[in-house]
Order: C-alpha cells, then structure tokens, then sequence
C-alpha cells in the first residue's frame, strides 16, 4: 500500500529568505529552499513513503538542475521534470511573529514554468502507474498554458481511472493573464474526485451562492457536487489565527453524506506558516489512501497540518510515526530516543 | 506631511550579541549592530517615511565610518554625524528567554560620544529646517560635554520654534561624572513640549510628590507642568512583564486636561526586547505629527511598540501598514503576499 | 563555601545537532558539543562557583581532545579524564516544537568510555580532597566495566566520607550487555547518601511496590531507605508536558521524615529541554551544600531546572544570581544592565 | 577636489552566491549583496571621498528598498534611484579557482530597470552640479528604452558641461532586443570625453580595423577618436589569466599623443574577480580628477584594480591610502595597526 | 552514450569537518557531508550524465536516511541501499594549508556497511542493466563480509560481461580482521578489466618485483597483466606535492602494448584534496566509455582529478564542459556567462 | 620534561575580526576570539605539552570570565587570572590579501590590564615552581603600572632563579603614557637570559649604533649583551613578505659566540598572520628547554612561525608532530590519516 505512486503538477519556486526573524533590510544572507504547493504535496508523502512524482519545468541551467536536486534530496521522483528557458520561478519571504505579518513577493511572471505549453508533458507515459493525480489552483492561475497543460493532465488522469484531487484555493490576485478563475476552474474541477477548498473558494469559482444556509460549506460543497458528478468529497479546515506565532487548526469534510469536523489542534510556537495547507492536503491523500474511515482520515490531515507549523521551510519532512502520536492525542512532544 | 524632518541626538554605540539564545560562554562568533535611544527612534521614524537625521560623535576610523554605514543603511541621515577621538561605546547584550533575563554590559566610557563639547556641533545649521528634535535622559547622563551640548540644541531649538521631546527615562547608575539627574535635568526638561516618563522618573528628577494619589502618574504629570509649563503633554506606558518572553504593553497619556489609556496588547513570543521604548517614542512622534487625536497617537504608538518586540535589533523597522493594521485591532499576523 | 569540590564520573559524549528547528534531512552543517548526565551536573556546578572535577575516559586523538578542551572551557576541573581507544560516543539531536518531538539517536557502542575497566582510575587519588561524588544510573547501564568501575569510586567515597549522590533515572533500553539494572543498581545505590529518582525507577530497580498507597513516591522511597539505610533523602520532580515548548515544573522531597513540594515553574517557550534533569540534579547538590532546609534546597533545584530550559546545549550556565532570583518567586525575566 | 559630485547610471541587480567556494548544488544558504557595473563605479569612488550618485530603477517593493539600503550603506547618494515595476535584476554567481571557472547566469530579461523610458528621469536635476557622468556599455544592450534614456542623459551632460565617460565594453550575447551594438554605441560614444574599451570593443561597434598594425589599440584608439572628436583618451588594460585565482594586471592609455602602459601587477590569490574592471574605470576617473599627470592615473587605476581582486563582493572598498600605497609600488600587505 | 549505467558498492561514511581552516579545537559547528571512494566516483560520473547506481549499506535510523538523501541530492540511483544495524561510518577531517597537513579520524568499526555480508546485496537483479561495476581496494579491507559480498558482486559482473574497474590503492592500516590484502585482493583483481594503482600497490599485493626495471610502474603492470590476464590497463598518476595548498597532477596508463603520460597539471590553489583519486577514477571510466583513445582518456581524467582540488566537498561536481576545457589546455579560469 | 612549567605576562584583548577576507563595512557579525602577545606564546606551549600559565587581569564581569574561558579551552591555567574594573582590551583585525593589508584597530585605554598595579599579583606563589617566565615589549608600554608589575616579576623570577625571556618588539605609537621605551626598557631586559628583538629594536631602546657594521645584528646583540651581561642568547628573524598572502620566514640567533641562520621556509598561501611572532617566540621557548643544540632550536622555531601562518586566530594551535615534520624538511602537507 505505502508503494502507491502519486503524481503532483505545478510550479516550484526558488524560496529566499533573511535567516531567523531577521528582515531584508538587515540580511547579509538568504536561505535557500525550493517549493510549491503542488511539489510540498508530493515531499509529504513521500516521507510517508509513497512514491511521489512531480511534473514541473525549471529552466535549463545550473539553478534548474540545483532545483531538481532539492526535490531529489527530499526523494522526489524527478524522472519527470521538463527543461526550458532559463528563468525560475521565485518568492522571497520574510517570516513574522506574534503581530508582525510574514511577507512573501512573488516573481513568477516569465518563468520557465509560465511558459510550459500543452504537449510539453507525455502525460500517458506519467500517470501511466500512477494511482492519483493532485493539482492545486494556483496553476492555471499562472498562464493560458499552465491551465492548458493541467487540463491535458486531468482528462489523461480521468480517462486511466486515477483519482484526482484538486486544492481549488487561488489568490485572486495570481489571475492576471485575462482569463478569470470562473471562467477556467469549472471545466478542471468536473475532473476531479477530492476537492480541498473554502465555502469562499467555491463561491467565487462557481458562483454559487450558499443563501444564508446554517452551514454555508456544506451548502457551497453540495452545489459544487452537483455542478461536477465526479467529486465525491469536499475538505477544508478552520484556521483561529490568535498571531503569526499562534495558530489553531480544525480539520472539516462534506462526503456528500455526512458533514465532519476534528477536535482544534492548538499550535502555540509557529516555526513555518508557508506550506500548512500543503501539508494538510498531503495528510488527505494519504489518509483517503489509507484509510476506511473519513473522521480518521481528517484527523490524520489535522495532525499533519499542525506538525508542519513547526518544521521550517515549505514541506513536511516529519514521519508517519510523528502524524500518527498527535493524532492519536500524544500532544506532549515527548522526547524520542 | 511625511518629509517632515526630526533631527535625534545621542550616542550610537556599537551591539555585539551572541546568535539565537546562546550566552557569552558559548560563542564564538558576536552578531554585529549599532544602536542607541535617540537614533533608534530616527530610524523607526525614517521606516516611516520621514526625513530623520541623528546628530553623533563617532570615533574618527574605520569603525565609526562603519557605525555610520549602518546608519545611512536604515535610512539615516547622517550628514550631521562628527568624527573625533578613537573609541565606540559599546554593549554586549546576551537575550534571555522566559525566566532568564537578558544581560547588558555598557561599556561608554571614554567614548568619542562622551568626549563631545559644546560648540562642536553646529546646531543652528542643523536645526535650521527641522520640524522637531528628540532627546533622551540617557544623554546628559554620559558627561558634562554631553549634558551642555544638549542643552544647546534644546536652546536653539526653542530659538527656532521647533517641536522638541524628551524621553526622560534614566538609569541612576549611568549618572557618575559628579552630578546627580535633580541637578542637570529640570532645565533640559524645560525646553521641552513632550515628555516621555514615569511617575518615579519624575520623582526622582523633580523631588516632587504624587502624595498617594490615586493616579500618581497623572499627579506627578500635573507637577511637572507646573514647573515646567512650555511641556504639553506627559506620555508612559505600563509594562506587565509575565517572563522575558512574554509581556503586555499599555499606552497612557495626561495632555493637562485629560487621561487616557489604550488598551492592552499581549506580545507573547519576544524576539528581542530591546529598543521597545524607543520604537514606542516613535510611535508618539509620529502620531503627534500625523494625527490631531490623543488616543490615535497612543494606539499608534502601543502598537508600534508591541511590533518592535518582534524585531532583531535595537531598531523598529517595520512598515507604516503594519502599525496601523495593528492599531485598528488585527492581531492575527496574517501572511501578506 | 563555594570551594567545595564535587567529582562527577560518566560518559561525555559528542552532540550533533541541526542549527535550530531544521532536521537532519535539512542540515548541511551540524551544531557542535559535549555532553553527558554526570558532566552536565558538574559543569553547572561549576559555573555556580564549586570546584568540579569530571571523571571519564576519552579517545586518545584529536577528538578526545577537542572533548576535554570542551570541558575546560566550561570550568571543569580535567586533570582526572584519562585516554585510550580511538571512538567518543555520541548523539545526534534533532530539536522539535509543539508538538513535534526532539528525537535523539545514540551511538555508544564501542566507546572508550564502554570499556573503562576497574583498575583504570586512581579513585584514591582523585576523591581523596573531594566533599562530594555524583553519578547517575547511565553508567552502570553502558558496560559491565563501567558498572565495576563506578562501584569502585563509590566504595573509595563511602571509605573517605564523601557524600555520595546518585540519578537513577535510567533508560531501559540502555541495559543491553547481559545484566539487569535490578542485578547491578542495589548495591551501586547501597553506597549512596542521597537518591535521585522517581517512583518507577525505585519499583523497577528493588522491585518493590508501593501498593496502591495514596502516594506512591513517599511509599516507594521508604522502602528504598529501609534497603538502603544510608539513603538520607529520595528526590524527583513532576514535569506536565503541555508540547515539546511547554512543560511545567515541580520538586518534590522525602527526607524520610517529611515530604515538600515546590510550586510549579511554567515553562513556557522551551529553548532546549536536554539536560534539565541534569541541572535538576545539580541545584540539589548545590542546595545541600548550602541551605539548612530542604525545602530552600528543593525550590533551587526546581529554579535550576526552569532555567535549564531555556540555556542551548547540555549544560544549565546560568548565574547563582539567575538561580536565586528566581528561587524567591521573580519570574518577570527583566533586562540585568 | 574630494568632493567632486560623480553621477553614474545603470542596472544594480541582486547578486546571490554560495558561500566560499561551494557550489550551487550544494548550497543551502546564498550570500546577498547588490552590483552594477555603473553602481560598482559609484561605490568605489564614494569609498574615496567622493559624492558619487546613483541613478537606476528598482522594483517599488522591499526588494527594490532593500537594494537601495546596500547603496546607501556604501556611501552613495541614493536620491535619484526611482521606482516602478515589481521584479530586480538578479545575478547567480558560482566563485571559481584555479581551473575552475567561476560562473555567471544573469536574469535581467522584464527587471524594472529594463523597463526604463526616456522622460522617467530628471537628468537636468540630477546632472545640475556633476562634475563628472560615467556610463557603460551595459546600459545600452538591456532595452530600447534602458539606451534611450542614456542618451538623454549624455545629451545633458554635454549640454553643462560635465565630463562624460564610458566604459564600452559589452557582452554581444546580451544585445538581444533586436538592436546591435553597431547601429546603438557609435551616438553615445560620440558624446564621450573618455572611452574605456579594448581594440576589439572598437572594432565591434565601429566596423574599423587597425590593419595589422603592430599596436592595434592605439591605431583603434586613433580611429575611434577620428569619429568621436570629443574623446580626449581611451583606456584599456591587459589581463594575463593564469588561472581563476591568478592574473596580472597592466594598465594603457593612448591619449591621442602618446601611448602609456604601468608595469604589471601580480594577484596571485584572487578574493572575487568581479567587479575588478568597474574597479579600473573608478580609478581612472579619481585619477583624471585629481592627477596632472597620464602615468599617475593609469598606475593608480591599475593599482586599484589590482586591490578589487582581493575584496568580497562587486564594488572596491579599499582606502585611498591601500591604492596609493600600492601605486608607490609597495606590494608587500604589511599590516597596518 | 550518457545513459550507460554504472554501479559502484563501497561505503559511504558520515563527513564532518570544521568550516574554513580551523581546528577541532577551535570549531562551535562542523559541515556535514556524505563521503566514500566508490561513491564519490558515482556521483562525479552523475554530474557527467551517466546512470550512476550506488549499492551500500546504511543503518536503518534517521542517520541512514540522510545519507541516502545525500546521494540522491547528488543525481544517484539509490534504489539499490540497503538498511540495517544502527551507526553509519564516519570520518573526522581538519583541513591544513601549506605546511599544515590534513588530518583525518576514521571511525568506521562496527558501521552498518562493515556488517554487510554475502547474500545481503541481490547482484543479479542490480547489476542486470548495468554498462560497468567499479570497486576499491578499501571495501574488502573493511571486514570479511564486505570482501565477501565484493568478490560476489564481481562473479556477478563477469557472468554479465559487465567491464569491471578497481581502484586496488590501500592503506596497510585499514587491513585489521585478520587477513591481509595478499590473501584476498588476486582473487578480486582476477575478474578485474582495468586496474588503478600504483607501483608499490602492486608490489604490495601480488608479491612482485619489477627487479629495478627503469619504468617500475610498466613492469609491475606486465607482471599484474600476468597474473591476471582480464586486465587490460593498469593507471596510475604522479602526484608532486609542493605543499597542502599546491600539487601537480600527472596521468599516466599501461595498457598492455604502450606507456601514456600526460602533461603536468600544476593546482596551485588547493580548495579540497579529498577525493581528488576518485574523481581521477571517474574520468577514466567516463573516458574509457566515450572516448577511442587511450592518450584523450587519461587526459581527461587528469584534468577532471586537479578540477575536484577545486571542488568543496569528496566528490567532484564539476560539468563535462569544465573538463575538456581544461583538458584542452585552457588553464586561464575565465568567468563563464 | 613536558611537564616544564611556563609562566607568562601580560594583556589577552578580545578579538573581533569580520569574516573570511570580507571587510568591517560588509560585515553583520564578527568572529569572535581573545588573544595577546604572551597568552599566545603561553597556548603554543601548551598545545606542545607543557604547563603554561598566564597572569594577566580581566574586567570583572561575563566578558572577563568567557575570556578566561576562552584561555582555558586553549589548555591554560587560569588560576593567576585576577579580575577587577569593567572593560577588557580589544582589537579590531580586517584580514588583507595579497596586496591589500590587514588592518587592525587597537582599543586598549583604560582596559583591566591597562589599570594592574604593583602589589596586585602575588608573584612568589605564582612563579614558585615555575621554569620559565616570557614577558613581551608591549607590556610595559601599556601603562606605568603594568611597567612597574613586570618589573616585580622579573625582579622575583631572578630571584627563584628561573629563566627569563623577553620579546623586546614594540611598536613606538603605543608608549603613551609619559616615558619612553629607553627609559622603561633596559632595566627590564637587564633581569633577561634570552632576548627575542631585531637590530632597530635593540638601537631603539639602549640608543646603542652599530656603526656600519655587515651583520648589524650581531653588532647590536653584542652591545647589548655588554650592557646587559645577563642576557645570554638574541634571537631574531627575517620575513620577506611577498604580499600579504606570501611570506618567507627565517630564523637567526647570536649565542655570544656564534651567528646561525636557518633556510627560508615559503609560507606560500598564508592563512592568518597575526600572532607568527609570539608562535616563534614559543618556538624558542620550547626548543632551549628541549634541545641542546642552537641550530635545532633555531629550526623549530622557524617551523613553528610558518605552521602558525596557516592557522586560524592568534596563537598556534599546531602539534609537537607538525612542528618536527617540517623541522625536518617535510613540506609536502601529506594527509595525516
């Protein structure tokens, strides 16, 4: 069962930030990482020892191949990735605490990734041992072609019987090559088995409106289902943000039958916010992966999601073991020897 | 309204801490920083978008030239900084956490700052299109040189009808040249239309009495004014200190008729805790130049204090957005992408 | 007083750890010390001003030397620490948070330590000015020559009238070459005046049972002393562990007449928690050195431990001032200039 | 003469770099700093006393004013950078030794600076009280509007009077706006006093060709000077490469009349290679400030190349007294206390 | 061509050395790296775009995976580790300069990989597709299972018609289980293609005497091919060391009709000599698998050998392009952009 | 013989240098390290084998102790450390390259040491069983106090009868306190057996001339062993500093009767030269306790001085085996392993 093979789509960036709290203004020096929602999806379970694939494009020099070799370290299968170009994808972050706000920039435009086309990848001969495809929304967000490419992805993934999950969650502000989420969206979710977004998330992509019900989510989740046959489950999480040091996290799932929700999970030292969703939708796959039961598989998430708030950078490199203890209630960090 | 110019005066001394929480006894290497009450305030003021200058002395090598590398660095102006003698004042600071406090250890003796005099600074030069000047107790404590040559600038400050403010918190153990804060201070207060103090700093200056009022800050703020009427306004905050990690920070204010309070905000994961009043002073400036509101500029400034304890250094470098965004209530620390 | 000379004997072994959070899959370059239950104990007796000697055995290469040279710089007397073998055991540490446990792995398999032999040290020489001997349930645990080793100083103690303490806290996954700690430890702990341990160390050790008895502590500590007769007092502590970052610490005494408990220290942003039983263990012996009154001893020890907690590395350096403040209820962690 | 006012104008990227000499594919953390050949200019001369300003754009982000603090951190006058636009120039650059080449990859392609038009800049203000205007052929090759914009800059120059030079050399492969060197240098260069350039540089973009004569850079020169009658002297310099962490320096002039050559300078432990032309042109231009006399510059330019090699980062922070000392011929780095 | 797969078995030991030039008695932090001969010959032969497969043993602990993630940062197949046991090899290395030698610790008693026996390691199904094995003298020096397991993997290799390759250099100390490397390195060296090793290995091994022969490296090579008639070429370099910071490097080959040698390569720079063999051994495979020539092979291995003195680190991760720069004699380092 | 006892005198300053080659206008942390003229002399010994103590006074606070510290990590014994005053002594190191100098800055005024007075070290019980007593020319330069204090010592040396050696190097800018070194000086090398000066220093402090003579510093050595019939051996060398990179190193000796000089020793890629002299004065040291022959002693020495080259900081920290190997003409740098 671990030997399961996923296959993730998206663009991985070049990850820079001033070491500790410290701000640009006072850095001398950077920390060097690579991530993307997508790929953070892929390094998670790969901890959890399934075999993780990643499709992305990095431009055809030393920085693309030293990206490349980040994923490989963190036991990526990069026998996928495609060259081209020469620029990377990159975001500069400057991490907060209590009040002070992280702050990421993104530069993204013109990146070997942006520049991706339908054809570039032979999707038949990837997913051809895959078991599940995951995408988030935050690639068509980048270009005609990156929503193209992904596109060509899913219909390959639907038409070899692999699940397909999506983390339909998109900044608005990422839409800025004239086409609209609303637009988009719709057709590369009817692909989909497992959707991972907000009652927000569905409203804005679908237009939906969920009417003032009780439960707007399970509303938005019901007319997402009925919009798109296909998808059998709708996730999210609450998030009580008390500071940029102090997080809680809830995991919750309409299965079409059933709405679910975990106990809190109570993060009161944040290391690293970036990559907590990513984490959480790693902890899904696995679990849906994994397990009968769907409470099980969203506490498993939940405990996912909380652990990778203390791991710096944007992956989840903790063990099954570490997810398993906190869901299992052990939330007393004992020492492990 | 932003270029407004404040001119700040005081010593910058060179900080040499040990990375993260580590003590003297374990580094081998010292993070490397210049800081000091008064110029900390211009360089909060400078992230805020006004002109700020700060009036030094540095040593006349290649030392002070880096001491004023890293002032023009946050945005200093530093046309008016003088050069002369060999020595930097210096601290070592060792952070604390929880129940272990920080340590300082001062080394300004002897100084090229406390060898200043009068009639080495040209005042009238430098004053001349300034909008305000800000001073602290801290000066007239280092030597008889400093004390005068404060004196001057406050004189023609008041000559030029400038707005000039005293942060007249003081350590009695830096007062040993011969003369005591009761001698030297009163007449540096007098020329001032802002102070920032205590209830106890104003005892100790003044020898007056509160004589167990209720409010003993606002008593000991009504006495001051008597003396000296030219003072508007008399700023404090409280300070709950839960452990070194963790503190609570309230703004007050009497502006002679009356007194208010903000309310309380709960920093809970200290980064560095010093320079926080400095940040708060700022704070106060900058509200009284921007807003025609006393409770404004005291949200302004708690805030603005509270941010500081999240930042490295002795310095606020934090943004406008961010003050305000935590001025209006949100204490969630939100990512800004 | 402070002249008192306390020899501690066990293995010292090299810590490698991350730099902060980071993991071993992150790591490029790895934080470097020394550190070992019995060492840790002396060298924070050391910094409290006692005269503390270490007794263990190091490789005779460079390694070893760098071990000792580590001591020394943490004021530990050397001149007993003898040399032989090329491997130092080791750990590897990987710092967790929240709910993220610390993991640490050992590798002390072949050290020179493992194979000390009796005859190995001068204990005549080496204790004959000493007031007091310290070691802890680990050295018997690591190899039969250890073990013997370790009686042979406590019998030299017992001869020459030194106060003999002892941590029996041990793991038992360590006992691994053929004997059980309930074979070796009784009559290593028949030589003992004073015992550090808990309720289930007692039971696993003697293999007594406390019998349902309302406090098992008490219970199980007097009938250790009635094996023990020379066993004047039975000390543990409590710890609540709310996460990795926030634990809650309390001492706890039978003296074989009383029982006392400390209040609780709240710990509330862990820095490092390995060692702290170890400072525990040394606020003791600087206690009984020291106070008349148990409970005095017992709420230093507890103040120690707290503190530990937030010192990097093995060894608690924290001041006697540090201790004492805290010990008479300052917790506020207030800047010391 | 030391404050002569030097204005230079041109891209500043972002420049990340392994530490050491590491490479990229194993690096985990980048150095920081920011250059441009024009800025590298600027930088070097401030460190000599000079007021040297900047003119540039950068992206209205923190990164841009994060640039902008490195300028003003070394020295330079940073009122004319404007801002606009949202991505910085960057250089990756991977140090060499030895046989090793060190390695460049460049992302210019959409930086603000690109993005530069005639009109975005004051140059009547800027250049109102120039002594002196430094361009390079840098500029020119990045965009249409990038050369627009510097021949505007030229055309005021000349129009007050103020001493123009230029520093020509270009990298072919960077002309890739659809415009070549040959239609674009020749109007700019014509408005030049001074031309840094070797004989191949001027055969390049002025189609010429020095015939086989057996100096070729002084017929070159001589025909360059045919068509640009304003240039009063081209400068170039030769460069033996031993190695990447050796070569020898010699400095030539044809100032129309005679043809100068320094004798050679011997760096035989390269620090950083880059920058050491921008070095060169620094010095010339303090040399043709302040020396009567050809040799003299041509020996304190050569000299202060020669120091670059041996300074971290792109711009040349040595004293005035470290070139001078090396112009006099004293190569022997005897420490200065 | 760049797709033939290579496998190579050794073990890879854990590698910590302090930054820079300092000492273990000076350093806080070591660097940590991955290391060992066939490994290190691997990877440079991954970075020249071969399949290159490591086949090991690691303990089966978060250590062992960190290691693998090493590996596979550095672009090897590491599908073919194995795990098992608790500690991993390790070496100490403190790098000298000029007169100041290196100093390396091994500590490789007890390691997973020594622990390796026959039948442990599934030859035929790892070396099925492969074009090459490569082994080392130091693998069946490690313990009598590691020799076993080799001498396996050969038979395996001969059986498949896969060339086989041996570096037969050793150190007489690492032999200690035992037997001596005359009782077991023919057997091994009989299923061998091509030799490396030098004159006195020979010697060492087969009890031969080139009988003061004018050319003793020819003559043992002759009387090695004697014994041993699958060998083809026997190569060995010179190397001149002037000190720890300056060597020169000579290939030299008998490939059983003609004596080779190459020019000297003079490394006037050292950055790291480790290693520096096995990247000589990887240049000859990468030659004897590309080129046609015997005098262009070792050519290429030559200049690949002094590159890695260049390169931080064991092994070499310099491009196809950096080497037949040099092997084509351009020795000048010129920024590459 | 190890066991020799070597007592020396004099101030350690903190050491603060940027790091690797990078300058104080670049740096954001600085290494941190404590060294002086004879507590290095006293560490080389150490690092060799014998017992060296070091008498000198820190400020009495953390810094005075992590520099106590500092000395014992580095095998000293601290128990003549005596401690009072606030400030300890500094200096400030850039580290140059080739032809660019080190800079360093030295803040010595008003420092522990600087106020030591007569009375303060009790010089019987800290010479009592001592061999040897080393003080340098900086010493006396420092204050009037310390003069007087070395005085004490000698004075007390000669009177146990223990060798006596002195470093008589001074630089003239330090004796700023009223006397020059020809009044202070000639008594204290009076009480001398080994002077350790070259020819300028010898005319400098006895005002003597050697008239034309060839080998001045025979000349020189002759007069003042005439005015000081004490001093049975001077001792000096000769540096040929190619650049700040590269120097040559060679020792010379006049006993009285004969001159030697050792071969030049090429310190070809130096690493850090501070600190060379006081490792050949150790040098010195160690060979007249060891030897009994003046060339041997002269030839360590010499090795000594150029192994210090390429260590980090101030003293050398090389083994008894580097120093014989190179003695001995070894300068190959071969691996130690």
């Amino acid at each position: 069962m671990d030997n399961k093979k996923v296959v993730t789509f998206g663009e991985v960036m070049m990850r820079l930030s001033p070491p500790g709290h410290s701000k640009f203004s006072q850095a001398s020096s950077l920390e060097l990482a690579y991530g993307g929602g997508e790929a953070n999806v892929a390094i998670s379970l790969a901890y959890l020892g399934l075999h993780a694939a990643h499709v992305t494009r990095f431009p055809d020099n030393l920085i693309g191949r030293s990206a490349t070799q980040f994923l490989r370290r963190h036991w990526l299968d990069t026998s996928m990735v495609i060259y081209g170009d020469q620029v990377i994808g990159k975001y500069f972050l400057e991490k907060g605490a209590v009040h002070r706000p992280s702050q990421v920039i993104y530069e993204r435009d013109g990146s070997a990734f942006s520049k991706i086309e339908p054809g570039m990848v032979n999707w038949e001969l990837f997913l051809k041992e895959a078991d599940w495809f995951h995408w988030t929304g935050i690639t068509p967000a980048i270009s005609e072609g990156a929503a193209a490419c992904c596109l060509e992805a899913i219909e390959v993934a639907n038409r070899l019987g692999i699940t397909v999950s999506a983390d339909i969650h998109s900044r608005s502000s990422l839409w800025n090559y004239g086409k609209s989420q609303h637009e988009v969206m719709p057709d590369l979710i009817g692909g989909c088995d497992i959707v991972i977004g907000s009652e927000k998330d569905i409203c804005d992509i679908f237009h939906v409106d969920p009417e003032g019900n009780e439960n707007g989510f399970t509303e938005a989740s019901r007319q997402l289902m009925k919009k798109c046959p296909r998808v059998k489950k709708v996730i999210d999480k609450n998030r009580e943000m008390l500071s940029a040091s102090h997080n809680r996290i809830q995991g919750k799932m309409w299965n079409g039958k059933d709405y679910f929700e975990t106990p809190q999970l109570d993060v009161t030292h944040i290391v690293d916010r970036v990559g907590t969703g990513d984490a959480y939708a790693a902890g899904l796959i696995y679990g849906l992966l994994n397990f009968d039961d769907d409470l099980q598989t969203l506490k498993f998430a939940t405990a996912a999601c909380a652990l990778k708030h203390t791991v710096e950078g944007d992956a989840n490199m903790v063990s099954l073991e570490n997810i398993q203890c906190l869901m299992h209630g052990d939330t007393a960090g004992r020492i492990i020897r």
